[in-house]
């Protein structure tokens, strides 16, 4: 049997990384370059509760994987799960090798007024993690160890990608696959990033964009790669049929829900009274999501059904993730059912249905995402943050920030897909697709 | 297509809820009453863990709807898990907008001796979670921040309704449940929630009820309502099935205990050795129960199953629920072993069989509950705390405590199903019946 | 129906260890040996993360439960699954009763050249936990209390029978293999965890065996009891079968990756920076490994499929297990990489295929043990700590030490194995393993 060559170079990818990694000279770690502040300014409480939230955002990868999996039809449930699966491995190896830097490096960008805003990290700041240890950086998380921020960020970075799979998923080439997520990783997600969440980053900087905990990184960025990849890949032969499991699409949500909430309350970065009030509004958003989801879908005649109030509890949580930690209760439970509404029609409008965004990532997270980033702007707490609160300003750089995040995940991503597809064919031939993904690709099938 | 108009009503309601909340007037937020203490009081440990023991709470909720859902026949598997799922949403919302005012608002009841004795929250004390802030609360929660403490209590609040569906399940009309459990939440839930924990509630501060976890708050009164429930709708055409899916029991089973650790070790609303024993005696409550079932079973004839070990840990954490922060690892392995022997008989009794209680929750969550008020009024640590501590009085208030809430339970479900039925007909036509749940109310169906 | 006698004994043992516990005289309660810290030496962090931890370890039993239960055929699926999932009821019982005392109870053992190394703990240390309360104990947990480390290391005993199941699925008799988890518990992981383990311990003390999570006392024990399980209870008659069901090996997966940061990183016994160290290597081994594997198996003309995705990441898991807390996140790429390459090839040589190892337990747990073993002994971060920092003579130690553990581990199971069967046969008979254990031991199926 001939092994393709993509194969071997895959392996010997990363064998370079996991031996090439030992030989990186140990001696450069940790210059004191000022930024860090000394051991006992850790805060075991924070320390503690990031340790759980990091793993709880590590569980929504396998939760996205029931979501979705359960969603699709029975002969592509495999694949699909382990597409999410799957950037557990590929992204967390990106991030040590070089993820990391390029996202939370030391800045590199433009100069405005003679004001430097960061476009994107140094990738020799902390490759392999170099650099990355104990002591808290000053900035960007001065209660506990650089390395436990680093890996918290390392599950968002990782969840990205396994959200896209969605708008693509029972035609895609595993291989192709792993190649465009690589590409997504480091040209879209670290500088997007990078602008967002790096104390000089443009975004963050001179847009002054309020994402506490990925709203705009996250779910804008997949859901417009996700369109552009619907767009890519084209329609499925046979996109009809019904959903292979409800129980798993159940399960997935469960997980989600329960991981959000390290998401969320997680990027407070510490376990104070900003962390619970952002563990409320998630959970709240959510309820309100699912309960004006099933409600709006009986009134347009559709029925009451479990798809529809997981699908409306994920959405509630997308669209609550950026101002999760600046809204109040009373304000959530309106972010939930507003954004409910608003992707419940997009999901349902025959425009948008003629992209075959399979299990609509866009209308749910893409547009999640942009509804969240502008409910953030209008309702975020503080001195002129947001519309409510005498910040005009603040409103319109946000829309100006929107419309930046939009073209640049949309148009970056349909970019990276051609580059991919060039290299390695993206869809699988019909006859595979025919055949179903779980056994063309893996040779598995459900029994 | 006609939409009928309790579902038009139903959307309404929502949009009332969720919009109106945004003009509740945020100026009369956080009155200074001296009810609070400053925010330097908050301790950082203990947020940590009360934040991940609330997510752990909310994770039995799908847990629980994979115990039941594995449980009922094929045709009934998605509907039950939803009747459990949607709780997050609809329960989450009527806690938000009124539940915790009325379970832990300022206290309204009665004067005995010269003395308050609380029977229900004043519904304006918190609406819409105003005056639910950062700062902690002098008496019942006095190291986090008022809103955690309020969201920990929220999943207790949603868990409940939840566990009650297993009696009713297969024949159940969805918005009838929904109509009902809002009703139950309001009317049961919240007052005897108010009674056991507020500081100054009936039970608490009259009776001296002791409930670590919830033992009588939730599970006595969900199987109370449970046995109304299963009397009220009335036997089911078809009782006789296999379980669908025992694998989904075993990962139900999982989570509960998994999230069973925030239940009762998040109990002690601090990261201490209280904690750490709650944490013990639930585990080792639930093994002992989970061994005991099943040689029980066998011992009479039946076979060691997978589904007894299951219902036998699950029978073993209800049971240790009230008393698991009061008695020793000792005394909860006798807890588990005394309490799986009393439900197992309950179980098979056959003048309980009369009643179709689907899944037994009263014989498990019920008479579990009743055992554990029992055997913590008998067991309970500390002067004077119980029967074995010379509490002689102690157990006697308990055993009254006992039968009114009993009965408080038992016939305020009875008359809120009659009035729910009144409304919505409780029970699916016989028609849908046959034809399951999953069809006939969400046109969903296992593939 | 007769009922056998040894279920009669079993219900009988069990009533007797719940009752008999409530008659152990607690007057004995902690005696004030010195080998305690006053109350205020708890650091309420480290004790909110070891809470969390010890439930997240106990989410990994439910997690084996599904990562094996989906790779056996359709007729061994639910008792496969019972097998794991009772290992929390026994041993946790057994913990109590002795097993604590027997891992952690006062030294008893050899004296060699003045010096005292222990074998195994005093039975009559901590019987029935007496003793063990609220304290943090001096050596072994010093800042959390005595009952909660006693708690999470419960957890470690659990799963350690739980993960040898794999080897001899599909053919064992249920009670038998209760009682041979007992043997095993009692004579082969207590005094294994008390020779690691202990301040005392033999190969701790003597032999300085650096084993931070359990590598050796938990992967490596059980996979040679696997060895010589599969060797014992024989080949199946009927061994090829497709895996019944990939989405629970993923969702076992993704439920071991979140309880192995319990694992490994709760193994710190802190929330501290080195705890957030170990939750980093754990999470890149796996990542690595998970990588390396699919790319090793499609190279070696194999698919890439979940199963080897799944295999490959709880390898990684595994070999980072004895070193997650010593070495780089630079290293734990290569431990993940380098193991997985051994396991696979393991898994697939023809030598070690003759033994009928259902799911490769020994290739998997164990050769994944001993290569953490011996690449901890490698790589290990401090002076003279391993081979790379000047300790050859730790590095030798080690060596010595895995061979002492490999002969220990897999003899002295092959004794309990045949001293189970000499009591009950250990095997079923053919009949009931051509109908499937499911049915012929459980009277359960799935639908």
């Amino acid at each position: 049997m001939k092994i393709g060559l993509k194969w071997i170079i895959s392996f010997c990818v990363i064998a370079i990384v996991a031996i090439g990694g030992l030989f990186w000279n140990p001696a450069a770690d940790i210059p004191d370059t000022g930024e860090f502040l000394s051991e006992d300014k850790i805060v075991g409480a924070d320390v503690a509760w990031i340790l759980a939230a990091a793993g709880l955002v590590l569980l929504m990868t396998p939760g996205l994987s029931f979501f979705y999996g359960g969603m699709v039809g029975r002969k592509n449930v495999i694949s699909t799960m382990l597409q999410s699966f799957i950037a557990l491995g590929v992204i967390s190896m990106v991030w040590v090798v070089v993820g990391f830097s390029l996202s939370f490096g030391e800045s590199i960008g433009i100069t405005i007024a003679g004001k430097h805003y960061g476009i994107i990290g140094n990738p020799l700041s902390y490759p392999f993690f170099s650099g990355v240890g104990n002591l808290p950086h000053k900035l960007m998380a001065p209660t506990i160890p650089f390395i436990l921020f680093a890996l918290f960020q390392m599950k968002f970075a990782v969840i990205t990608p396994a959200i896209i799979t969605g708008s693509f998923a029972e035609r895609v080439r595993f291989i192709s696959y792993l190649l465009f997520i690589v590409l997504f990783s480091l040209f879209i997600y670290t500088p997007l990033c990078h602008m967002v969440w790096h104390p000089d980053g443009l975004l963050n900087k001179y847009f002054g964009v309020k994402d506490f905990a990925g709203g705009t990184v996250v779910h804008m960025s997949a859901g417009f790669a996700a369109l552009a990849g619907a767009l890519v890949v084209g329609n499925r032969k046979n996109p009809h049929h019904e959903p292979s499991n409800i129980p798993y699409v159940l399960l997935g949500t469960g997980m989600l829900w329960f991981g959000w909430f390290g998401f969320n309350a997680g990027s407070a970065l510490s376990a104070s009274a900003s962390a619970a009030t952002a563990f409320g509004t998630t959970t709240i958003a959510s309820a309100s999501a699912m309960m004006t989801w099933i409600f709006f879908d009986r009134i347009n005649g559709r029925s009451v059904s479990a798809l529809g109030a997981c699908i409306g509890a994920v959405v509630g949580l997308v669209a609550i993730t950026p101002g999760c930690g600046f809204v109040s209760i009373r304000e959530s439970l309106f972010i939930g059912f507003i954004t409910a509404i608003v992707s419940n029609l997009m999901v349902n409008w025959k425009v948008l249905k003629k992209v075959d965004d399979t299990l609509d990532v866009f209308a749910c997270h893409g547009v999640g995402g942009i509804m969240g980033m502008i409910l953030t702007a209008i309702f975020a707490h503080g001195e002129k943050a947001s519309l409510l609160h005498g910040g005009v300003d603040v409103f319109l750089h946000h829309m100006a920030a929107l419309v930046l995040v939009s073209v640049f995940t949309f148009l970056g991503s349909l970019i990276l897909y051609k580059l991919t597809d060039s290299i390695i064919t993206l869809r699988v031939s019909e006859e595979s697709e025919n055949k179903g993904l779980d056994l063309s690709q893996h040779e598995e099938c459900l029994q």
